[in-house]
């Protein structure tokens, strides 16, 4: 099995409501280094898992809709935690819709997964993973 | 599938017995970063695998059994090669008693598994993973 | 020439002034890891710079009153672009005030310098050096 | 189940052949950080997944073969494309070979795979993973 | 004194000419991730050293110049042992000439130093450094 | 101003003496990854500060002494404090006597300086930089 994964980052405010988040109720904000991750049975006719260029290029398209904003203000987030956990897999799902729609040619659509790491700091991260 | 992986670190003395080990028969010494990994198929209320905090907080408990210690004078490790594979096992049985003691609250007992991976140097590390 | 570092981190929200920002100008945020380098001639009578566990208290005690906060609205940053650069100043002034008072005790008033480092990314950080 | 990683680096020159891979169609080169995974469900006699000695000398031996070399002169991958994912699958492949030549020891016949990791800059990387 | 530090890489290959290179007089390659670092007594009207974006631009743009080539082949460094510290003070000079030209803006014209450092690899690193 | 530095690690026990030090006091150990960093004004004939492999070479020599032992039973250790600081500059001095033996060749002798940073930890590290 194989995989090629891409690193981008985004630097965002947000804030948690619920008694668990402690002081992160309150509105502050994070840099998230952002890794996507897809993965393959077999290499294509180029020996590649997916076009590094387009998979560098689709990361940076979807982190840049989120990138330098107030995350409870983005209409689609209202009312949703942005956890770690949370924006990972609306990164993936996005990912997944590109793919799908033929972003990453023909070829890509035989990719097989898709995972994507939030590092919020060089202590804490998170994954989400699933099948294309 | 989700996780959220925390880091903490501990500095320890030991030796290890056995040809195979080389001078690491002798007295030495390691700094080990040690990554908590907690696994999910679906998040929680808040939209989290696991309170992070709380993970954290763990996590410093179990690793501050060990911390600053000659492992080869700690009763319950005596005769026992304290490597990283058997650490990293020790360190994740540890945190899934206490999932299951609920320490981490009702909801995480939903977890599916936990890895533990020890970092010995930039060049070396190693990984337990068992289920929950 | 000795000097002694340790590292932190904070997550805040916060938005820039001045057209050269660009879309930093919204409200945004980052993850910024802070380290603290300590500087001295030669070593107390201990071995060392300073003690390590009282600068690591020190600067979680300086980044604390930033963490998980929204810069724009703490009274003492009003009209303050609060960039890498300028907060890298801020702390270590802070940390100097904290010298001079005696808080990392006696033998610690013959450093002679501070430098504090702010990573936002994996790509871009700042550092401001100062006497003592 | 349980793993252990070692890492060594190489310093290579190459070229791909298609279009998809634009200006690194030309010669150029990189630097691959190179991440070698065994894999076993239980330890050996000594508490170990693999004597990491062996691991690390046998992934130096691996990497020593194509290190300080233009891969696009090396006879054995003549009209391949070098990439990190073909790259990391003949590496694990390699390694494999050696675990069943004997070359790690008896009790290394009991690992169940290796996955060989290639990090060709901060922000890229590819793994392959086999069983054995 | 404060500074600020953007981070970049480039793929190249190269050969070098002495005994003393060893294997490394072969045809071989690296990535260098490229730190470019910029000196300045005091903060400008937006309390920046530079403006971070034009220097990230700067730095992109020198290092594209080289990206993907095999220097040997490169007019300019033609008989040029393009050792990690030659080019770290052939990129810091092409920063230098861009800053003034006026390339950062009238406001960079008071920065007082660059310092330029490639590594190639995780445990190999050279550093140029010049005022301004 | 040049610069060059190479990184290797090692593993030891040892305690310290002084209340300041708390549980540190206890026989403990660590990893320390110890950078050395060569200094010099002009490049030499090669276009290098210094052969990087002998340079790599020294340092794993120096560094070799000390890993995988108790530094507490280290005769010329006994009585010392064996902090980061003080093993730095234990360090650069081996160094520094090498260079002046001759151990990196003539052109060495035109080195100006030498540091050595050791990190214990992700958060902690300590340098000393002495003339030559």
């Amino acid at each position: 099995m194989y995989s090629v994964t891409v690193r981008d980052h985004m630097m965002i405010a947000h804030s948690f409501r619920g008694e668990m988040f402690g002081p992160a109720q309150r509105l502050h904000g994070a840099t998230y280094l952002v890794d996507a991750t897809f993965r393959r049975n077999t290499l294509d006719a180029n020996n590649v898992v997916v076009d590094i260029g387009r998979a560098g290029e689709a990361l940076r398209a979807v982190v840049g809709e989120l990138n330098y904003r107030n995350l409870d203000d983005v209409s689609a987030l209202v009312g949703v935690n942005t956890t770690m956990e949370a924006l990972a897999a609306l990164i993936a799902d996005r990912l997944a819709d590109l793919v799908q729609a033929g972003a990453f040619g023909e070829a890509a659509r035989e990719l097989t997964g898709i995972a994507v790491t939030l590092h919020e700091s060089h202590v804490a991260w998170a994954t989400y993973e699933r099948a294309l």
